[in-house]
């Protein structure tokens, strides 16, 4: 069951907040639904957005201009939240780049984290499904970018689930959890010292191990404060080496912001209009 | 003295937010301010945005998608704070349709407001300058347009100030605040009980009595929940009556939000750069 937070009326389609109660987080979960006036006749393309740390369904919904772009190329696009919240956990809200609006689109499977923080399996094995009952979306047609942690988001799971995801882009991405001390620090806490495990998580490795996504298109800022999360050069070479399809656009004097993430958006909408028809 | 409080490379130009210590309002003022590309060559056309109640600098900033706009057609896009804030007068925060966040764009006659809510004053005798001097922005094509409360100021100060702004529109206006009960309210706190003084701040009564401005853009979502407040039919009898050039717009379905702001922006900059060129 979807329940309608509001729903507004915006470029000729709507722009809706959500809410429902995951399965597989056993939280209600809020994401946010723009649907194009496109989708009034047939089913019409899905981009799924994945936010950054500190994000809920709201940052890109409200501050990345996409409505205009999504109701042009008619896509609908869906922006769930980052995290569970109020799970309960002990220190769930203690540091920004873990715990709330820290899932970092990965299963956890150290408690206390993993009875809740599952992201992984609530953006492939739920979300879709639950997208497609209530909004006249096409899952056979779905995109998937992101920012940031939801760069990492993005690309390792279009990395991970070849024929999902159509089409894969990403800003600023977090290009290898095990190459940054933030990302560690998460990988530590949601997965054990097992790096073996860590693996999975990590868009890099993921690519030199052979997993392959359809051509990403990722844009970085040169001035982005968070360069040394980011790893764009690894992302790169990576998949140079692999022969990974990859378009990186180093973007001068831009930071880490969504003035950045507006400022390129038109770019990948474009890229997945390519592959996924609009 | 402009101080920067932020500055982000934003669509091939930037968005900043400012400070500077207003000398009509008597306070520390916030605004924003985007500079397009094409101010790098030579001056360019000031669009100012006034926002409604309860809004700062940031929500038209952070909200509108007027940046990839602004961008296009190159224009400066300046969006002052709608009140003086932190005055230090008894009861400024315990309404939200008065004081701080509610300025009116009026000159406020009675004490204490008269001391600092002067926001006609800093809109039309302060601003312009400030941004001339600090910003390559011309003000001698100069646009005003805004929102709700912000609409009201845009139309009534366009007609009071023949030739300061050679373009102007609004959306879903005030367009009498003699004509609704939060309007009455308002005029009387800042004015006083002479109707007399109030006909200065009420846009139909503007236009009745003789005042023109250039041609008027509107539009209005015909499920704003604030219609009473807001009058557009009395706008459109006015604009008849007396010969004032009217495009009005009723847009179905849509409400009062930054949703619909964003949906219809396009138009708005379109007529702008109409008058002001870009």
């Amino acid at each position: 069951m979807v329940e309608t937070v509001s729903l507004s009326r915006c470029h000729g389609g709507a722009q809706g907040f959500y809410r429902h109660t995951s399965r597989e987080i056993g939280r209600s979960m809020g994401f946010s639904v723009f649907t194009p006036a496109a989708a009034s006749k047939a089913r019409v393309p899905i981009l799924l957005w994945l936010s950054g740390l500190t994000c809920t369904e709201e940052n890109f919904t409200i501050k990345a201009g996409a409505q205009r772009l999504a109701a042009d190329a008619g896509f609908l696009v869906v922006a769930p939240d980052t995290s569970p919240r109020d799970t309960g956990i002990e220190g769930e809200d203690d540091d920004w780049a873990f715990g709330t609006g820290a899932g970092f689109y990965l299963d956890a499977t150290v408690e206390p984290w993993s009875r809740h923080y599952r992201m992984e399996s609530y953006i492939v094995r739920e979300l879709p499904g639950v997208i497609a009952d209530a909004f006249p979306g096409d899952p056979q047609r779905m995109g998937i970018f992101g920012h940031s942690m939801g760069g990492h988001g993005a690309l390792s799971l279009a990395l991970k689930n070849p024929g999902m995801f159509r089409s894969v882009s990403a800003l600023a991405p977090m290009n290898s959890l095990m190459g940054c001390q933030m990302g560690i620090d998460a990988l530590q806490r949601y997965l054990g010292d097992d790096r073996e495990a860590w693996r999975a998580y990590d868009v890099v490795d993921l690519i030199r191990s052979g997993h392959r996504a359809p051509p990403i298109l990722a844009d970085q800022g040169t001035e982005d404060e968070f360069l040394p999360n980011l790893l764009p050069d690894a992302l790169a070479a990576a998949c140079r080496d692999a022969g990974q399809a990859l378009t990186l656009n180093m973007r001068e004097g831009y930071d880490h912001s969504y003035w950045f993430i507006q400022s390129f958006l038109a770019d990948h909408f474009e890229h997945h209009a390519r592959a996924l028809g609009s």
